[in-house]
């Protein structure tokens, strides 16, 4: 597996995020990387990210890994499409239009979590992902996700703008 | 609007979640209110709580705002269904089954954010619920989700069981 990851690409003005942003001090810094077709992330909660009963996971984390893995992957899925491998051009960013995140079981905290995604569609800025989380072999949640490509950063609103 | 919220009446074995149960030292500490048929929650996100780019919310904040004020609605939901107040009796706890979050717009950092849930069916252990998040006026995600009555806690495994 590469030593750095899908996030440690991109552009600082779009590495702020909480979950995933390598320029958060304070957030989660989740690193995925390709493996094969899908995409993979290893990430290890602390106890206090508990839901209701402790020793288990609460349901926000679990989306946020959904989440910000499935950009990461819809991100390094577009430039694999363009015809070029992470490092070679500036990575575009994602956002989610839309994640749909289904509970099967408990999620365990105390082991280390695996997050799978697979790209289902690209077409054009939009690019729809798979994914599911697993602990210790099973899966405990799984996501499906649509992702828009930002296009450029607007000085007037301090926000990316998506694309029309 | 009461001093108490609801999550202030969860019982202690359940009250560890990192997005709203008031034993998690760590935690957000949501706070979900009746007001009329909706429950309301307001959340003050923290700089860190940043998408990819400084000064907006990152989606898995807006998630977990959206499922823990869900579940705390539908468990004050349940509980006003049996025709009792809060504090008249324990109050059921619920866990998401599903959710689905719709990022309409980016949600700014720097505002108190606005969570409205709405009931939208109960049957029997199930409780479907939608969701508005909104700041300064304007709704910038919404959520649709279905929330799950936890029984009893299992001493084997250590997690409630799931209502058949």
């Amino acid at each position: 597996m590469a030593d750095k990851a899908i996030q440690d690409y991109y552009p600082d003005e779009f590495a702020h995020c909480y979950g995933c942003g390598p320029l958060n001090e304070a957030g989660m810094k989740i690193k995925s990387y390709w493996d094969g077709e899908e995409a993979v992330c290893h990430f290890t909660p602390k106890p206090c990210h508990s839901g209701g009963v402790p020793g288990f996971a609460y349901g926000g984390l679990i989306a946020s890994l959904i989440d910000c893995h499935g950009a990461a992957t819809a991100s390094a899925a577009k430039l694999r499409e363009k015809g070029y491998s992470l490092g070679e051009k500036p990575l575009p960013r994602f956002v989610a239009a839309s994640i749909k995140v289904d509970y099967l079981k408990p999620t365990p905290l105390g082991t280390t979590l695996e997050v799978r995604a697979r790209v289902k569609e690209i077409k054009d800025r939009k690019v729809t992902v798979s994914v599911t989380l697993s602990a210790a072999g099973e899966i405990c949640a799984k996501g499906e996700e649509l992702f828009i490509q930002l296009q450029q950063w607007s000085v007037q609103t301090g926000y990316p703008k998506p694309v029309e």
